[in-house]
């Protein structure tokens, strides 16, 4: 499968999480979305959309590491998932996606991002209409787990 | 509030509606959307993005509208929400949105389309990352219910 996409993904990820909230991370092998729900407690999701470039991007958290996240990030303790870290989900989403924006660009993938969109809720049925697969990579980080999924694909014809 | 890009996305549904599986409807006043839920059994939601606008639309349907509409659409009966039925709802979202660009982009929205999202499940938590409130249309269909749901806003500087 081609996933030249997802590298730019993957490093704009450890990075807006090392510099934004201290927050270590170490990836495993991409492989191919198993399922049609959401990993985690919480997941954010982005549209990117060019003129022949259509896709997404999801980053799903488990409890613990959201919430390390977000307490380095604000530098105040989180214990639960309330609006402020939902909120945090989205922003994070939208940081990492800008962050990987110049590097897809390079690779032939032009995009805009659309608005953020913030699932609560672990096994949500969610899927997308795309013949395109989604691509799942696992992470592990220094407290907790997360995944980011994507897909990401050149239009036919553009509309 | 400035509602003036809710107009292409009503009449591009009816339309659709209309001309793809023989389904009436009629809308109600616009709103803002109350909660941070999803409305129906089964969503479709997809991704706006332009050089400078960013947004959202999606659709939402109570069993019985869905069910029927799908139902005309290849007609052959369906009677529960199940892939096909799923895959469906991405598919008139996305035919929704297509009908609705040439006139967003006549009043200053020039945007491109993510790929189509599908939620399955009735108050599944969502919100969005954006000041932008969602504006929310109810539908009242031959048969059924349904909503559109949509936030598109200028950004303020192009990334």
């Amino acid at each position: 499968m081609n996933v030249e996409y997802i590298n730019p993904f993957i490093d704009a990820t450890l990075n807006v999480l090392k510099t934004m909230a201290s927050f270590e991370a170490f990836h495993q092998t991409p492989q191919l979305k198993p399922d049609k729900k959401t990993w985690g407690v919480v997941t954010g999701m982005i549209g990117l959309a060019g003129d022949d470039v259509a896709g997404m991007l999801m980053l799903s958290f488990d409890e613990a590491s959201i919430l390390q996240i977000v307490s380095n990030l604000f530098g105040t303790p989180y214990t639960a998932i309330n609006d402020e870290v939902t909120d945090a989900v989205g922003e994070i989403t939208n940081m990492i996606c800008g962050g990987a924006k110049s590097a897809l660009a390079e690779k032939g993938y032009k995009i805009n991002m659309a608005t953020p969109t913030m699932i609560v809720g672990k096994d949500v049925a969610i899927s997308q209409l795309s013949t395109t697969p989604i691509v799942t990579v696992p992470f592990e980080g220094t407290v907790g787990r997360f995944v980011i999924e994507a897909s990401l694909t050149r239009k036919k014809s553009s509309t």
